[in-house]
């Protein structure tokens, strides 16, 4: 058994639905999370940004006694996991592997959608990972960024929220996909509109889910669980607007959020 | 004459909607641009994060000839333009008094409303400014954080576009405003769905357009104005993704901007 926290970054708020998967998998685990709420969104960014960015919380979370850390970011995990990987020492996973192998595990007509922002469907690392597993699967990627402010504004069931859905997705409708991995945080929480749009014959993979799944097995077999324990010690920390962060992720992780604290991220 | 350039900043390309205008009005003018597109959007964040990039932006531009500086970003202008006044010798103007000014003029009915982004609205920098000029108006603010994703998005003439407007502007509209300030920059171009979905009673305020015609007359009274010249320099700098803002950019000012170079602003 492994007592070190693991470490947990996003772009701000949106990483919680993946920390929200990995206490409801393996809730005897300590956690440093960090949100970069200043310089949210990545997903509109460059390369070399997001790169940096990404290499600066790394080395913040690096400062505490963690296991391993989780990039809780789809655009983070699909442009610069690679090379946090080749940067540090210890072991990183992203959302991306475990969101792609759900999404081939799923799929029966081999066809598969993918919606992030604009920079993680650019990438194309989902393609390209789901491709490498089967290349047979034909994998069509849509950038949807409007849905991150849809879910921000409380729209997720709206009208509005409707309509952008059936002005993004009628290319994979088309296409007649039947599985669509939901590559952005907040799109898990559209899922009723998704549903409401496509129908009920496509599933919807959420790679948060996906992720914590993996990461429990890495633990497990590692024998780095904590299976039992105190009560974990879960600290969080930002960029910006610890005050709306604690009542926003109150609201998404389900649970008070006591412990925020402000960083000066660009230090790092 | 002053032969100095004007400095101009913005959390992006936004602030090109404001420079057009500049440069209509005052076309032999030198241009220093800086769009901060690393750090956008600053209408979501913390008012001391806002006014620690704005002073950045500020000490960038300073070491530049510059014998002014216009604050193009509503939010900016909401938020930091008085501190950035008190810090920093030269004349430095934002965009709030001239719109609000532009409102108060327009007026009949002496209700006016404002739309911005969460953090201009807030402040109510514009709701104050025409509380003070005249204490009879009544003046309501709405936040409306998803038009600037719908113009990115280049919906900005979509059933999208147009409902989100209904379901922003409704309680404006119970309240009879005749008169409407347009308080983000993106702002101006949903001026067609805009007027579509309020009808053609309400006059629309545009404050790049105020902005400029302020600056016109006081650079005309301290006889700093350039009336005639050689071609005038325009250099635009961004904190990232510098191909984006040539393309993007070009397209809102209606030129090809060639000079756009990288800034780690961070460092300032």
């Amino acid at each position: 058994m492994d007592k070190r926290a693991i470490g947990v970054f996003d772009s701000g708020v949106g990483g919680l639905t993946v920390l929200r998967e990995i206490i409801e998998q393996m809730p005897f685990e300590d956690i440093i999370y960090f949100g970069d709420t200043a310089r949210i969104p990545y997903g509109t960014k460059s390369s070399q940004t997001v790169i940096k960015y990404s290499q600066q919380n790394v080395r913040f979370l690096s400062q505490y006694d963690i296991k391993t850390i989780v990039v809780a970011c789809n655009t983070a995990s699909s442009i610069a996991l690679k090379n946090l990987q080749e940067s540090f020492d210890i072991p990183i996973i992203g959302v991306i592997d475990p969101g792609a192998k759900g999404a081939v595990q799923k799929t029966e007509n081999n066809k598969i959608g993918v919606i992030g922002t604009t920079a993680t469907v650019r990438s194309s690392a989902y393609q390209d990972r789901i491709r490498e597993i089967n290349p047979e699967i034909s994998v069509i990627g849509t950038p949807c960024p409007l849905f991150v402010q849809i879910v921000e504004e409380g729209w997720e069931d709206s009208d509005v929220a409707e309509l952008a859905a059936k002005k993004y997705l009628i290319e994979l409708m088309d296409h007649e996909v039947d599985t669509l991995v939901l590559g952005c945080t907040h799109y898990p929480l559209l899922r009723y509109t998704l549903n409401k749009v496509l129908g009920n014959k496509v599933t919807l993979i959420n790679p948060a889910y996906e992720t914590a799944k993996a990461l429990k097995e890495i633990l497990t077999e590692k024998k780095m669980l904590r299976k039992s324990g105190e009560t974990p010690v879960r600290r969080f920390f930002v960029s910006d607007a610890p005050e709306k962060f604690r009542r926003i992720g109150g609201n998404i992780l389900n649970m008070e959020i006591n412990n925020v604290d402000e960083v000066e991220i660009e230090k790092y």
